[in-house]
């Protein structure tokens, strides 16, 4: 096999909870050696989540493919460790809020004096100018001030949070890309850099032609929950056994979808002859599909639909997802094997590269567990890590730091 | 100004609609000279969405920095001429149903032999293997089977659509990523490969927690709207003009949200000690926090609380959050002149360069615009493009082709 995309690439990584995490486990996926450099006592969010057999599986899902280090940088020695380990290494990854870095002296002109080769990757919450880069960040919040909020929801319930944390995710999606855009810019002769991502702009992003609309405009979208604002049929349906999810995506897919239900003659229809007339009249027009649904199940109209080109699916839960054919067709869920934890389970690579397949190099480390063996491959003694780890500096994987 | 991270690089676009048009936008953002090949009649985007001065704010949305060649590839003059700009390219970008580029010749096997340096990258509904891949994709179907939708919603609403086409954009930032991940490691000996990401995989993977806790637990989550399922105080609370969002994170953080209110002394009531108390206790703890913030404004407490370090904020509506005083700090709106469309206004970059800012070199094309010239450049003869725009194979960017 050949090496991964981002082989050789060295990260030290500064992050801790859930966007920087991701960014770096990203990086890590794709190939890098991730040194996560872990405050005593370790990331907050491996004591958050269900734990099995005393690991929190929402931490093991944000941190393969990492090694750590326990590591006191309020302790000068601490950031003398780090200051070493930095000065060979390609990114260093944090997601502080905007000045921590500086505060701990690792200041703009310092970092470029310990490496001027190094790459500094940022996720923050509103980005680190502006009249809010010194707020605190959190997913909800940045979820409601991005406008995202504002447009989830039904009219009934009002601006609604989703669940998953995607602020978080989207921004440390955007960091890793900028991060290894970076690398690639700087390999070819350009600039080492610093790239930035916060949580508010990237969600600001992915609002598609909700914001072209509203930018045009100058008036919000309603919240339509299920309906699509512009299109006709479009929705959840109801078979003999249930709902589907249908979505004909063009005047051509809606004539396939009321074709194989035997409807066609409804698009000459006065009240159905067009999307317009489909969208003042959707409730007698989905009464009539789902009576023609009524006799067949919901698995017979996904095929059938599906077939003839008309986008439509289940609305699965989250565990018939994780259970889904081709979920573990696409190897999407892992169960990797940790020592003395069992087999854990976690989503796997939606990146898929045909050469080189990504996959769990390291499973999710034992806190500090690797601190040590980095220290010695890169130069430190062992009299001068026994010091460290005596002078409660460094973990040792083992006994608490300090 | 230094060289932008993707400059140098050939992107050769066949996307259409959404999700590979945001992944090659994101090449193009990021300095990328991506050529859009647009079917006669051009991407139907083209159409959508609120028109000003008879251009489509969302298709340009999606489509700045690209230039346009519109391309009749049913014609085998076209596929020729493809082949010819494929011969240079580093990538090209595609997100027809698996299969479609194979029907049009171009398989593994002649993109090989047109150029074994070639990244291919597609974007899709399901991944090229396993029993999906053939089924037409739209966000809704991939929201609702991605388990995704059963998470968004409160128990009345059951699962929920989300507005934005969610696993459209996921899709093609991953796709962008991947391609960005695959070009360095060709360019450091690796080899060029495909890259594909999907819409239901790439969803499933933004779950974090909610997927975490289901594999581990068995067990689906169920929605919980604006409430956290497990943290209290969370959610919307009542200032007198009108909700603040409100997220402490930790002990610390709630500790804090209440000493602000005058409300420290709940930490000793033997409702509120712990988490799991105030969790049971929620209605009665929100009502004594909206009892104390009814004596002050939004953006009072909003200043005071974050100063205090309590992640909190307003609920934006869209247009609140376009014209917020961060985001134009962070230049996340942008108004791109447009020759003979005024002024067009579109979401700017989500990941900041200190040393090479991103901008748009090109503002969104017209379809063809740039056909006749990308030929030239490439060693077509003025002849040669003469018969290409005659036969009805090539637009001159004014008159619609064949």
């Amino acid at each position: 096999m050949s090496a991964l995309p981002l082989s050789g690439v060295k990260v030290i990584d500064l992050t801790r909870i859930l966007s920087g995490p991701f960014c770096s486990m990203i990086l890590g996926d794709l190939g890098a050696d991730v040194i996560k450099i872990e405050a005593p006592g370790g990331d907050s969010v491996r004591k958050q989540g269900h734990m099995v057999e005393g690991l929190s599986w929402y931490f093991a899902g944000f941190n393969r493919n990492k090694r750590s280090m326990e590591l006191n940088l309020r302790a000068p020695e601490g950031i003398a460790v780090l200051e070493h380990l930095l000065a060979d290494a390609d990114i260093l990854t944090e997601n502080f809020r905007p000045g921590t870095l500086e505060k701990m002296g690792l200041t703009e002109a310092h970092l470029e004096q310990i490496n001027p080769d190094l790459i500094v990757v940022s996720v923050n919450g509103y980005g680190s100018t502006g009249p809010y880069a010194d707020r605190p960040a959190f997913d909800f919040i940045a979820q409601a001030m991005s406008g995202y909020m504002a447009t989830n929801g039904t009219p009934e319930t009002g601006p609604l949070r989703t669940a998953p944390p995607i602020t978080d995710l989207v921004a440390g999606l955007y960091a890793a890309l900028g991060a290894v855009a970076a690398l690639r810019g700087r390999e070819q002769g350009g600039p080492a850099q610093r790239v930035e991502a916060s949580m508010m702009m990237s969600m600001m992003s992915m609002l598609a032609y909700l914001s072209s609309n509203a930018l045009a405009t100058g008036r919000d979208p309603v919240p339509t929950g299920n309906d699509h604002p512009i299109a006709s049929p479009y929705g959840l349906f109801r078979a003999s056994d249930g709902d589907i999810a249908v979505a004909p995506s063009t005047e051509v897919i809606v004539r396939r979808f009321l074709a194989e239900l035997g409807l066609e003659h409804l698009l000459s229809d006065p009240r159905f002859e067009t999307n317009a007339l489909r969208l003042n009249n959707r409730v007698a027009l989905n009464a009539l599909i789902d009576a023609a649904l009524a006799d067949g199940t919901q698995d017979d109209w996904i095929a059938r639909l599906n077939r003839a080109g008309v986008p439509c699916g289940r609305v699965q839960s989250l565990t018939e997802a994780l259970t889904d054919p081709q979920v573990a067709a696409q190897d999407m869920v892992l169960r990797v094997p940790h020592p003395g934890r069992g087999s854990v389970g976690m989503t796997g690579f939606p990146i898929k590269f045909s050469q080189t397949p990504l996959g769990v190099r390291h499973p999710t480390p034992e806190l500090g567990a690797q601190g040590p063996e980095i220290l010695r491959a890169t130069g430190y003694s062992e009299a001068q890590i026994a010091t460290l780890i005596a002078r409660g500096v460094l973990g040792n994987g083992n006994e608490p730091v300090g």
